[in-house]
């Protein structure tokens, strides 16, 4: 097996600022508080049932099964992130909590290693009778992903046992042989957790089932359609309008993929584990189908706060290419973090900031927006606009909620929030074949090996970073430096002198060797910007979207009063911002004059508009939704004069 | 009964000009077209059943029903567009479908008068068993108003004894009664044709039968709620969603009411039988409430193009106040033309040009949008914008064509436009208490009883308009005349004295004693007009939509390529008309200077955009998509410089 390009999770710890506060809130409030989802503790919120389900499957208790076929998943995804935190920090409630499911799950296992409570619970229903639908692969696959946590966190071999056991089942269940299903996830997420378990284990042959599942997915004949046909289902699901077997990606064999399709969550997971085959296999068709894919998915559907995804009737799925709506968007959080997956494994691929862009612009705004500042509330949908009387009415926006929420139904994005940022110091730092590489500028220590680094920055707030080196590797190594921020143009210095080095795909590539002491210091330009958007995306038509570094910003209803759809800025309008104590912890504002225009006395009128001016405060998008509920709205209007 | 406030319809022919082209079109070749498609004889269109149904209710053919529940509508309203254009054209042919159809129905109707074949030919589906969604109601609605219709075309008291039979039946089955049913319609319709049933007979009880269904709505407890129960509904049809009784109008008694809600053809049908019943009964209450819902509508509800209605899942509904966007509008053609019928009753309730000016958006845009310059090919959904790879592939869209179609499954829409064209002269014209009003300004002759007016004018291409009255009664008596356009300033005058008086609610008010030759003119003003609306309406945000007269224009991709969304004028760029012969029969084109937006290299940049000119050539709304497949828009950038 390769070197893993990820640091030991141990080996990168925030110490301040921004995300360090996130991370820290996880850690002491959003899990607790989830687990008592789970356990179904929350009154109020939908129960999760997921704990329950497993304790029934264990013995522990009788009853049936509720909730999703992939209640599963979220109690698996939890405990991922348990286990990220205790990685970093000691909980003796937490490692309870953890111990209690670990027992449960040994026993919840069947003896040929079958793990999915859904069926094992409801043996009327045939396992892998439908493959596309029925999550059992999924569920897996995060399970699995909490077992090489469990045992990065523990050095207990018990959790991976059961992983390796369901694992082994799976590669007899799977493949070309004879007796054999041919078939493949419906909802992807097993392929890339088989890739850690192989990271993990060091056994090549759960990479090798995980190559089986991706370059089996959209093989002639279809097999989600004669699995279909089997069951006589007569008509596909309403959410595939329009896209068919694209839904679940699996419309052609994906090395054909010119276009990201289908549900958006899935196609992240499938894109992420293709990146990690690529690397890890040298699968050069695999690698050109990342970047083709990724290339079109920035060119035509990326959200500007890092989402992807817009509704159909419940399709959660990527739109026609510029159908990126303000007021409809769909941006799961899930997604988002999705994207952050697969944004990191491109970095293996490849060290270029393109990447590290969107990984920053989705986790600042997409992602964090997820979770609200108190740690126990979400979003699952993230609106650029929200305007709340006709956000209610409309069918076509019955999945957007206008405050976050304890729980839902269908809980796939808290427990995703939670693991994505308590392991987050995986996706600031990698391991290349130089040396190391740093993607996020954040206050922390980084100790691997013989490296000793130490970033200190206020970083999206302010704009000075500064690494120092405590210790290096004792010879000629790399350290890879994203050169700037969302902005280029931050002049580097080492040791006081200007450097000269330039940038290679926006990453300074600085081999030396590397002496105690040695510090690192830039001032990233942080400007406010006004951004624009391709005229094919006619929702931003006319409008910009303010963003400092890697925050975008919106504009609420509680700054501003109600109807923000012609609120704006002129193009000569100075805009400032300042620290505002008085809103939450603190965060930097943008203020300046805006305009908005006065109504006519008609719906309609020839009249010249008229503006008055009116104070501007616009917000860091992922604060929004913090002061009860009124209207938002990133794409704010571009006055010219 | 009170005096009927429309002509004869034989009193009003329209001589020339765009309405009478298209009227024409519809006596020659839509309606032709049509009876085809109701027999089932347009290869690859929807068959229609209706008149099959029909064949086999009278007992020529055996066999199922087939269509939906109010398939006899169709035909119903085709019959009533039929006899309109007999009223004013001898055609042999026409003339023995319709009298096809009046011995099918004379034969078709159940002895004790009920007359539905859906049910007929279904006799396990009880009669009034569910008034909410099986119509019966409605296409008795439907009959009866082409009973009437024939009646007025033919003298002949055929189909009006079958009406008056099955009206006898209503009336004995529904009411206060110990053994009546206290419904009312699912969709209404038959209180407006009650209402004319009672003119054209003079029997008021079936005045007063429109009275109570009107009056019954909404009472507590809800009727459909109870209905529902009794066949163990347990969730409401989903294009309910967030409507609930509303959908149906049917939350509140009537007078209660404070904006439009729910489907909007439903409600349109519903208002203007208020509007006929506070004419009729001088219902005072009822005609407050009128007054409200149409301030309502108008001042929140309304396209540009004189429509009304978005989508839910399958909802053809209101949706929130200035919810009225561009790509995902209704607007269907139904429920422009029931706005016209609507529109038409208010102008009886009260003179005013306020209704007027609705009345004719609606009509030169919405309705003539919903029939194709050939006659043959219909909209039912009327977008304000189309974008055809996204729009083919958004749910939310998936109700928009982007192409005109022969016929429909659910094909309401095509009789519904031939029949409101062929009785086009009873909404240019009707009798006040005082005389004569003139609403729409066409070329035609009016000739009703000692009155003999010609109206000349190629409006609305040009502005010149010439009123001669060659005969009038031997008294004084009112000439009211619109006093202008959409625009107001028309200088009129008077066998060439400039006239003084001033308009009243937007019509003169013209008392004289009429002499032979008297002659009226006027220049109607025709700029063109930067439309914009209110900033509640998001969707048009820094957007005009270009206006001349009552006709609203479009732009087309066949003219300016694609990506619409950018395409714009400078606020300073001139703007003309001018007669452009190569299109069609040639139109009124707007031409100038028009500005779109070059891509930048991605799809978010803070670049200042860069705009090129290209030339601007809009043409009328209700002409587009006659140049094959392509994107069109409506509201179009506002550029300042």
């Amino acid at each position: 097996m390769p070197t893993p390009t990820s640091l030991p999770l141990a080996a990168v710890r925030f110490t301040g600022g921004l995300l360090a506060e996130r991370i820290e809130r996880i850690g002491t409030v959003t899990l607790q508080r989830q687990w008592e989802a789970l356990n179904d503790r929350i009154p109020g919120a939908p129960p999760s049932h997921a704990v329950r389900n497993l304790r029934i499957a264990a013995g522990d208790e009788t009853g049936a099964f509720a909730g999703l076929c992939f209640q599963d998943s979220d109690m698996a995804k939890w405990l991922e992130a348990a286990c990220y935190r205790l990685t970093l920090t000691s909980d003796a409630k937490l490692s309870a909590a953890v111990d209690e499911l670990v027992d449960l799950y040994e026993r919840a296992q069947a003896p040929d290693g079958y793990l999915h409570t859904y069926h094992q619970l409801q043996p009327d229903i045939p396992r892998w009778s439908n493959l596309r639908d029925m999550h059992e692969l999924y569920c897996a696959g995060h399970f699995i992903e909490a077992a090489v946590a469990h045992h990065g966190a523990t050095g207990s071999p018990r959790l991976l046992a059961v992983a390796t056991k369901l694992t082994a089942l799976l590669a007899r269940t799977f493949g070309h042989g004879q007796d054999q299903i041919r078939g493949y996830p419906g909802h992807p997420e097993l392929e890339l957790a088989l890739v850690r378990l192989a990271h993990a284990t060091g056994d090549g042959s759960a990479l090798e089932l995980a190559h089986y599942f991706v370059s089996e997915r959209g093989a002639s004949p279809a097999y989600f359609t004669a699995e279909a046909s089997a069951r006589q289902e007569k008509t596909p699901p309403i959410y595939v309008h329009g896209d068919d077997l694209a839904y679940w990606q699996a419309h052609a064999p994906v090395v054909e993929h010119t276009e990201p399709r289908g549900h958006a969550v899935r196609a992240m997971y499938l894109y992420a584990a293709m990146a990690d085959l690529t690397r890890d296999r040298g699968d050069k068709a695999l690698g050109e189908t990342c970047r083709r894919l990724w290339d079109d998915m920035v060119a035509r559907h990326l959200y500007i706060i890092g989402g992807i995804g817009s509704d159909g009737p419940g399709g959660e799925k990527f739109s026609a290419p510029f159908d990126l709506p303000d007021d409809r968007s769909y941006a799961e959080t899930c997604a988002a973090i999705g994207l952050v997956f697969w944004a990191r494994r491109m970095l293996d691929l490849e060290l270029d900031a393109r990447y590290t862009e969107v990984m920053e612009r989705a986790l600042y705004n997409n992602v964090l927006a997820g979770l609200s500042r108190d740690g126990c509330h979400y979003f699952y949908v993230n609106p650029l606009a929200v305007t709340p009387p006709e956000t209610h009415r409309r069918y076509d926006c019955r999945m957007v909620k206008t405050q976050r929420v304890p729980w839902f139904g269908c809980a796939c994005c808290p427990p995703n929030v939670a693991r994505l940022l308590s392991s987050l110091g995986q996706y600031a730092v990698s391991r290349t074949a130089e040396g190391l590489a740093l993607h996020l500028f954040a206050d922390m220590t980084i100790r691997e090996d013989a490296w000793h680094v130490r970033v200190t920055t206020d970083y999206p707030w302010t704009s000075r970073v500064v690494i120092t080196v405590e210790a290096a590797p004792a010879e000629t190594v790399e350290l890879a430096v994203r050169a700037s921020g969302p902005v280029p143009g931050a002049q580097w210095a080492l040791n006081g002198a200007p450097l000269t080095a330039t940038a290679e795909h926006g990453y300074l590539r600085l081999r030396r060797r590397w002496e105690e002491g040695d510090t690192l210091m830039a001032d990233l330009p942080l400007p406010v910007q006004r951004v624009r958007a391709h005229p094919g995306l006619t929702a931003a038509a006319g409008r910009i979207a303010l963003q400092r570094g890697p925050l975008v910003y919106a504009v609420e209803e509680a700054d501003h009063g109600a109807q923000l759809g012609t609120l704006g800025v002129r193009r000569d309008a100075p805009l400032e911002v300042s620290f505002d104590g008085d809103l939450w912890d603190g965060v930097m504002v943008i203020t300046g004059e805006a305009q908005r225009e006065i109504a006519p006395a008609g719906l309609y009128d020839d009249a010249s508009p008229v503006r008055q001016a009116t104070p501007l405060r616009a917000i860091p998008y992922a604060w929004w939704g913090h002061r009860g509920e009124g209207e938002m709205r990133i794409w704010i209007r571009d006055y010219e004069t």
